[in-house]
C-alpha cells in the first residue's frame, strides 16, 4: 500500500509560487478562526522519510503562527516518561483546545524496536491497540487529528542519499539514520503497514504523503491540513446551529431489583479495643511495606469514592499517617479548572500518575464522569456511556505498568449521612465542609444509587476492583480500607531481605 | 544556636486539646482568606528532627485543606531535574498565588552530602547564595515565606531512639537514617548553624522548632503559620487601603549623550552572492554542532529581542531550518496567561528551560520585564529595577549548568520600521503579524531606546553578553546571528572523535 501511495507526482515552481500566498493565507486564518473553536487539532507526523517529515515540520511552522503550535518530538523515554504507563507522555503532549499539536518522531522508532528485537509482535501490538484507543478518545471528544505518513520508495531513498553525499549544500541534512532507514526498508514496510492498518481510524485514516517532490509534498500537506482544520469548523457550527441535543436528564430513578449497594452490611462494626490494635498493627505494616515500595519503586494509585460525608478524608488520613510525606500525594477532585476544561476529562488525571515508587491517593476521581456528571447533566449521555470504556483502558494502562490500584466506595445510609452533616455544623472546623448544595445532593438520593450500581457493574474489572466499603461505622471503614491496601501492596512488594539495611 | 532554642517546653495534654479546636478554624480561615489574595504561601519544613518534620507535614495536611496545599518533598534529583538548573525544581514546586506550598526534604540532604564529601564547602555556599536569592526574589513579589527548622538536641534523639525500638507501636516510624542523623548531630550542627544564618532573610527569619514535645511543637508551627498567613493578609489589605502609589510613568525620556544603540552601524549590509554562500556555509556548521550538542548534552537558551518588525521571526527561521525539529523549541513570549499571572514572572521562563542537548530559542523573554513592563508601566519601577539583578542570577544559574546563553537585540530604525509595516500591510499572509498596537508603540520609541540602553548596560555580563545585531538589513542580521550561535557553540561542544558514526 505504501509503494502504492507514491505517484511521483511534481509540481512545477511557477505553480507552487502561485499556490503559496493563498494557503499561506488560508492556514493562517483557519489556525486564528480554530483559537475560539471547542478542539484542538492533532497532526501525526511519521513516516519513513524522515528528512521530508522533519522538514514539513519546519514548514508548518514557518507558514503557521508558532504561537498556536505545541509540538513534541517522541525520542527514546526520559526517566520521568518510563516511571509511568506508556502513553502518559503522549497524553501530556495534548495541546489545549484551540491549539494545534505536531507530534512527531514516535512510530518510527517503535518499528525501529521491533527490528532490533527489543520488543515483540505483541509488544507491538499492544501499543498499536493504545495508540488506536487513544486516538477513538480524542475523536470521540471531538480532537481533530491528521495523521500522515511520509513515504520514499526505497530506489528514491538511495538515490537521494547518493545526491546529497556529492552535494555538500545538502549534504549535512543526511545522517547515518537515513541510512538505516534506506537499508531497511524492505524489511520495515509489512510491519509499516500493519501498523497504519491496525491504527485506521473512522474519522482520523493515515494519509500516505509522497515524499519524492517536496513542493508536491508541502502543499499536500498544507492542504490536507487547511481542509481539516476548515471542515472541523464548519461541522462544529453546524451542530451549534442545530437544535439542542436532549440533555441526559435525572434517569431511570431506580432499576427493578437489587444493587450491589444493597449487598454491603451497613451494619458491619468493629469495637474501641480491636480498632486500636488493628489500627497500630496495619499502620505499621503499611509504613514498612510503602518504604518497601519505594525501594522496589512500585507505584499505587488509590481511587476514594462515597457518599457525601462517608468519611473518606478521615480514612486517606489514616493511611497517610502511617506514610513518609514524600512517599504519597493526595490528589483532591474537585470541579475541573479553566485549563483543565480545555483537555479531555482524563487528562487532569493522567497529569498526577504517580512516578515510580510513589502513591498517589485521588479523593474522588475520573470516576466523577460517570457519577455526579452523569447524575447532574454535566455530561452527555453519549459521553458517560462511552466513559466506562475508556476508564477501564485508562486503569488496565496503569496496571500493564506494574502499579498497583486499589477503589474504594464508602457507603453510608442516608440517616447516617443526614446525623453526619448536623454534626459538622455543630463542629467548628468542620463547617466549611458542609454546603446547601451538600444538602441539595442528598435529593438525588437514587440517581446515585442507579449511577454507582452502573459504576461498579461496569468497572469491576480483575486488574482493578471496586472494594465496597461500609461505612456508617468509619472504623470499620478505615480498618477496611488499611487492610485491602495493605494486602495489595504484600502482593506486589518483593519482601526486604534479611540483613539488608532499611 | 540551635541547642540554645530548645527548652524543653511541654504542653498539657488538656492544654493541647482545649487549643486545638480554635488553632484549627483559625488556620482553615486563614487558609480561605488566603484564596483571594495576592500572594502565595511557602512553609519550608526542614530539620534534623526528620520524624518531626515529617509529622508536621502531615499535621498541616491533617488541619488544613488539602485542596489547597502543594506539598513537594525533595529527595535526590531525578533525571528530569539533573538537566536542568538546579533550582529548576524549586520553582517548578512554586504555589500559584493564594495556595499554600510545603517544602521538605531539601537542606538535610544537602548538608548530608556536604558530610559526605560529595560537595564541597563551595558548593553548600553557592547553594546557600542561590536559595538565599530565590527567597528574596519571592519575598519581593509579595510571597509569605515561613522557614521552620526543626531541632532536637543529641541526647534527646538517642532517648527517642532506643524507645522507639523497645515499643512496636511506635518502632515502626524510626529507620536507619534518623540513626545516622543522631550520630552525625555534632559534625553536621555547624554546617547547620552556619546555612541558617547565610540563609536567613529579612521578612523570612527562620523559626528553630523544639522537637522535644509533640504537643509543644504542633502547637507552636500552627500558631506560628496561622499569625504569618493573618498577618501577611493585613499587611496586604492595609496596602491596598493605601493610596496608590505612583505609577512609573513614562520616565526620562532620554538621558543625555548616546547610547548603546548609537554604537550600532545600521548601515552594515551583505550581498547577494556573500549571503547565500554564508548562509548555506553556517547552516550546516550548525547541523552538525546541533547534533553534536545533543550527544555532549549541551542545551542553549537564545534570546531575542528587538524592534517590532526588525526580522526575529525570520532569522529564528534560518536557525532552526538547519536543526531537527526534536533539538529546538521556539518559544513566544506574549503577554502572560492567567494561570502565568498567578506565579512570579520569572517562573514561566524558568518553565521553559530546555533539558540537555536541547535548544530553547525564546522570541522575546525575560526582558519583557524591563522593556514593555517598564515602558508601559505594567511593572513598578521597583519591580523593575531590582529585574535586572534577577535576570542576571536567573541567567547565571542556566550558565552554571553548562548551557549556552546568547541574547540578541536586533536594531532597526525607525524609518525601516515604517516601511515594513506598510509592506506587511500589502502581503496577505503577513497582515496578520501587524496590529494598531504597532504603530502605538512607534510613539514611544524614545522611551524603548532608554529601555535598552539600560538593559543592555545593566545584563551585558561575561556570561552572558548581548549582541547588538544591525538589521536593516535583514540578510546581514541573520549571518550575524547564524555566526553568534555557531561561535559560541563551537568553544562548548567538543568536536566529534574521527571513526565514531554520527
Amino acid at each position: 500500500m505504501l509503494d502504492e501511495a507514491v505517484r511521483g507526482e511534481r509540481v512545477a515552481k511557477s505553480t507552487y509560487e502561485a499556490a503559496l500566498p493563498e494557503l499561506r493565507v488560508d492556514l493562517l486564518n483557519a489556525q486564528y478562526d480554530l483559537r475560539s473553536a471547542g478542539f484542538a487539532t492533532v497532526v501525526v507526523v511519521a513516516g519513513d522519510d524522515r528528512q521530508g517529515a522533519n522538514d514539513t515540520v519546519n514548514v508548518l511552522h514557518e507558514w503557521m503562527d508558532s504561537r498556536y503550535l505545541d509540538t513534541t518530538v517522541f525520542r527514546e523515554l526520559t526517566q520521568d516518561e518510563s516511571e509511568r504507563p506508556r502513553f502518559w507522555r503522549t497524553w501530556m503532549a495534548l495541546p489545549a483546545k484551540g491549539r494545534t499539536g505536531i507530534w512527531a518522531g514516535g512510530v518510527l522508532r517503535v518499528i525501529n524496536h521491533r527490528l532490533d528485537g527489543n520488543i515483540n509482535d505483541d509488544d507491538l501490538d499492544a501499543f498499536a491497540r493504545h495508540l488506536q484507543r487513544m486516538q477513538a478518545e480524542l475523536v470521540a471528544d471531538g480532537t481533530l487529528v491528521l495523521k500522515l505518513w511520509f513515504h520514499l520508495p526505497r530506489p528514491e531513498h538511495e538515490k537521494r542519499l547518493k545526491k546529497a553525499k556529492k552535494n555538500p549544500r545538502l549534504g549535512w541534512r543526511v545522517d547515518e539514520l537515513d541510512w538505516v532507514v534506506a537499508e531497511r526498508l524492505p524489511a520495515a514496510t509489512p510491519l509499516i503497514e500493519r501498523f497504519l492498518r491496525e491504527t485506521e481510524l473512522p474519522g482520523a485514516p493515515w494519509y500516505v504523503i509522497d515524499g519524492t517532490s517536496w513542493r508536491s509534498r508541502n502543499l499536500t500537506t498544507g492542504q490536507l491540513l487547511r481542509d481539516a482544520i476548515v471542515g472541523a469548523l464548519a461541522d462544529e457550527q453546524a451542530r451549534d446551529a442545530a437544535p439542542a441535543p436532549e440533555v441526559s436528564p435525572p434517569r431511570p430513578l431506580r432499576r427493578s431489583g437489587r444493587t450491589v449497594l444493597d449487598k454491603i452490611d451497613l451494619g458491619a462494626t468493629i469495637d474501641d479495643d480491636a480498632y486500636s490494635r488493628r489500627l497500630a498493627l496495619l499502620q505499621a505494616k503499611l509504613y514498612r511495606l510503602s518504604i518497601q515500595a519505594r525501594d522496589a519503586r512500585v507505584s499505587s494509585v488509590l481511587v476514594f469514592e462515597g457518599n457525601d460525608a462517608s468519611g473518606k478524608g478521615g480514612t486517606i488520613r489514616r493511611l497517610t499517617r502511617a506514610m513518609e510525606a514524600g512517599d504519597y500525594k493526595v490528589v483532591p477532585t474537585a470541579a475541573p479548572t479553566a485549563e483543565e476544561r480545555r483537555y479531555h476529562y482524563l487528562w487532569r488525571f493522567w497529569r498526577r500518575l504517580p512516578r515510580d515508587g510513589q502513591m498517589a491517593i485521588f479523593d474522588r476521581s475520573w470516576y466523577g464522569r460517570v457519577l455526579v456528571e452523569r447524575v447532574e447533566g454535566f455530561a452527555t449521555e453519549g459521553e458517560w456511556q462511552r466513559a466506562y470504556d475508556e476508564i477501564n483502558d485508562f486503569e488496565l494502562q496503569i496496571v500493564e505498568a506494574g502499579d498497583f490500584v486499589a477503589k474504594f466506595w464508602l457507603a453510608i445510609s442516608p440517616e447516617e449521612q443526614l446525623a453526619r452533616f448536623t454534626a459538622r455544623r455543630q463542629t467548628p472546623y468542620k463547617q466549611h465542609k458542609i454546603t446547601d448544595e451538600d444538602y441539595r445532593n442528598r435529593e438525588r438520593w437514587d440517581h446515585y444509587v442507579t449511577a454507582v450500581d452502573d459504576m461498579v457493574l461496569q468497572t469491576s474489572t480483575d486488574y482493578a476492583p471496586w472494594t465496597l466499603v461500609p461505612a456508617n461505622d468509619k472504623r470499620y471503614a478505615r480498618i477496611t480500607v488499611l487492610e485491602t491496601v495493605v494486602a495489595g501492596l504484600q502482593a506486589l512488594v518483593p519482601p526486604k531481605k534479611k540483613g539488608k539495611a532499611v
